[in-house]
């Protein structure tokens, strides 16, 4: 009797521990030098697909931190399209005017389904309009990890775009030429992926560190020429506006921040990109350089306006899922207070914790807000989709004091509406709205209202606001809808918070 | 009809999905200021112990970063044995003779089963003559992820000493006055444990960063007075030697990697610690010194040594399972290129990518080493388990050249044995067996001989070694043991590879 055997006598609950066989027969590659080193890299995109055995009907995924500039979505779908897939589910974490040429295979059956933080251009103008067959599941941030966690979304194949990697997959995208920045998406889809493929500029030697991707998550590389033009991450976020009226409504923003009772030592904030929020964080720094006080920790997506006050020393730590511009990612590369976190860790309401939920204030755009405070992100006056649910719904639930910053029209269209056409994030998770007409807080605050007022803020209701706006454009046509339902706008927690109706032509 | 049903109606697959409830639905934390921010805070470790639901029979694990320092192990296991918890099995990444308290505990039914890496003094020497009525399992760090990762060690709890952490649970080794260095061990833990309690003996303001233990693997953090006392990390493994006897075992060592095809610019290399290896790891950076060539790596644990030739330029990077004494510690939170990795990263066998299959050439010790060059880690002369697994058999199974360096006798009593006492390291894992009478080469690597003896080393036969030894203390008496199988050895894909039973009185 051997040793394995005698054991296996004397403890049956151990039966089913193997002998020892090789050294090697768990590891075959460390039998040969070159599979040691070469066993992920893959000659194509075609190979690692192949390898990874995607099939009809399974479920791939993609990270937008280049925003406009990405060149993997498309490129990927195309070579799937060409190599006869049917059926599959695209589970970007956000698509982008860029992607119109997706179009042809969502009309050809590629693409079935889409789950998605949001869409813009050709492509939402067609979904708005009937394209698909299945309505598009719209998430935030957080909640796209917990349609992860919880299951209903099953990432067979990851595709992952990176300026650098080696050889075994550890990546970033703070070196290498066309350096992102933060890669927190793409981050939470080498966790959760059953398949991880890097799409990667350069292999770099081993190992790449820091590893924004570890190893441990890359089943396969394949190098190619361009993952991504980073000059375009930042088309359509404004760095300094001109404009009187964005820096008005800015202005006010930072005067709220000022007087909320929120603006003490080590507070924290996030402020996002565009132009007014920008400008508000511009106003903060001077704020914070007047009145010594500084903050703890800014969180979300990180512009290079939050990055001159991280290196004033006004916020002692970025955290950071998404760099908007090149200045942000050439400060995660440099900055060791600037630090990158996953999705997972930002804002997933299923997460063991979300930063976002040590957040202080918080400034959020609005394409509508109604006079319940509930806002929309997603569809335009016309009832389309060209917008993105984001951090949006994730940050206001958490944060301390979510204000929302937002022209009263726009094009002579009234922002501040009766009803907004789609709900993105309900009105209890908004307390203050800053238009260029005048600021409201959400009568469930009464406290922020008292704090603004005594500091001499002239605070108006929300229904003044919306009077306001239609004696200067009149009560607007209501949108034509079809019973088709082409969008579904899923809360963070996963719930059905409304859906999108298809336009009529 | 409202949205969501209408929605179920059309998409009957659609149906599981639930109608927006409130925004704090699922996050009801967040309605509460207080218990935003506390709640993971437990007041005690019995407190986070109820909160975890831990029942007999169920698992709960530790690391050993602080090693003889550590203050968590035995502390909670006496908690739970006043709780009066029965059954459990322990699965510390590996134990200590600062775990002699343990025995009670096992002798009183509260402990019945454990996993390690090791064993030392009283604890080791009473499972050795047959305190447990089931063997212990031993395994090697990457093949603890393995059974991890596996499922056959399952843990419900995990009991996670750091010096310093936030209100969510982001923890470092290298801040806070118990400085232990890299948490490699503690990094998996978190990750595979269904519930995480991290034990800190200071909770810092939020964001805690660097994360080594990211807030998303925390469920509950207690404050305690002391976590374990860095000053005994290094205990056992002396800096700096003058023996003659390690010194020329170091120096032979030295030249074998010189000469063996493997010293060349970029390359890499594993030294661990232990007088030979440290003193090898000087010369080598001697070498580097007078050669130009510098190496891209040194992985494992790392060694005040190995960060003296990081900082001199000579080593590129720094890949840190667990930091071997104070300097090591220093280094991770100083050098941007000094890197904590985990013993998943490091070199699990069933990860996607083991860094220690990037390896060039690693050092290990042995108690024993036999003719057929397999190697002994865990039993002494005597049959009593008296070491660990560590990574030595991942590292030998990965390295392109493993070298061990042994003293041909200790104490009158030879190294180099006909058959050894317990197999941990399988002899085709091992290239060159170097000892103060002379170097052996394994016939499976004739290249490797060739290389040194063209460089003018004396290579000789192991089993002239074998015979040096037998000839200067006579044939050892072997050990008598009994039937009972009181250790399981693991190989690293978790097969088995050798058992040790239990010695006569």
């Amino acid at each position: 009797m051997n040793q394995t055997e005698l054991l296996h006598v004397n403890f049956p609950h151990l039966r089913d521990l193997k002998p020892f066989d090789t050294a090697h027969s768990a590891t075959p590659w460390l039998a040969d030098i070159e599979a040691k080193h070469q066993r992920k890299l893959c000659d194509s995109v075609e190979d690692a697909v192949k390898r990874c055995g995607l099939q009809d009907g399974m479920t791939i995924s993609f990270h937008h931190a280049f925003r406009e500039g990405d060149r993997v979505i498309n490129s990927v779908v195309a070579l799937l399209a060409k190599m006869g897939f049917k059926n599959l589910t695209l589970a970007s974490s956000s698509l982008m005017t860029c992607n119109d040429a997706l179009i042809e295979h969502i009309e050809s059956g590629v693409i079935t389904r889409i789950y998605t933080s949001g869409m813009r251009g050709k492509l939402a103008d067609a979904i708005s309009h009937g394209l698909m067959d299945e309505p598009v599941q719209i998430h935030s941030h957080g909640g796209r990890v917990k349609l992860l966690q919880d299951g209903e979304l099953n990432i067979d194949v990851a595709f992952l775009g990176v300026p650098c990697s080696d050889e075994f997959g550890n990546a970033n995208g703070t070196h290498g030429k066309s350096s992102c920045g933060s890669l927190g998406y793409a981050m939470v889809d080498a966790q959760f992926a059953r398949n991880v493929v890097l799409l990667t500029e350069e292999i770099v030697p081993f190992p790449n560190m820091p590893a924004s991707i570890v190893q441990d998550r890359v089943d396969y590389i394949v190098q190619v020429d361009s993952v991504g033009d980073p000059a375009k991450i930042s088309v359509g976020a404004a760095r300094v506006t001109s404009n009187p009226r964005e820096l008005m409504i800015a202005r006010f923003a930072a005067d709220v921040i000022e007087h909320s009772g929120y603006f003490k030592p080590g507070f924290s904030m996030q402020t996002g990109s565009g132009a007014a929020a920008t400008a508000c964080t511009r106003f903060m720094g001077e704020k914070m350089e007047r009145s010594g006080v500084t903050a703890r920790f800014a969180l979300g997506g990180i512009t290079g306006s939050l990055v001159d006050l991280h290196e004033k020393g006004l916020i002692e730590t970025l955290l950071d899922t998404q760099c908007f511009d090149g200045q942000a990612a050439a400060s995660l590369a440099r900055n060791p207070n600037h630090v990158e976190i996953s999705t997972n860790v930002y804002a997933n309401p299923g997460s063991k914790a979300a930063s976002c939920d040590q957040l202080d204030v918080v400034i959020l755009s609005a394409l509508e807000i109604d006079t319940d405070f509930n806002v929309n992100v997603i569809t335009g006056s016309d009832g389309v989709m060209r917008g993105a649910s984001g951090g949006h719904c994730d940050v206001a639930a958490a944060a301390n004091l979510t204000i929302v910053v937002a022209p009263l029209l726009r094009s002579r269209i009234p922002t501040v509406v009766k009803r907004v056409t789609t709900r993105l994030t309900p009105g209890e998770s908004i307390d203050v709205l800053v238009t260029d007409h005048g600021i409201a807080v959400n009568p469930a605050r009464p406290e922020i209202r008292e704090r603004l007022e005594a500091a001499g803020l002239k605070i108006v209701d929300i229904e003044a606001l919306y009077a306001r706006a239609i004696s200067l454009t009149g009560e607007p046509k209501p949108i034509e809808f079809t019973d088709k339902i082409v969008g579904v706008i899923r809360y963070r927690d996963g719930s059905v918070n409304d859906t999108v109706r298809q336009v009529k032509e």
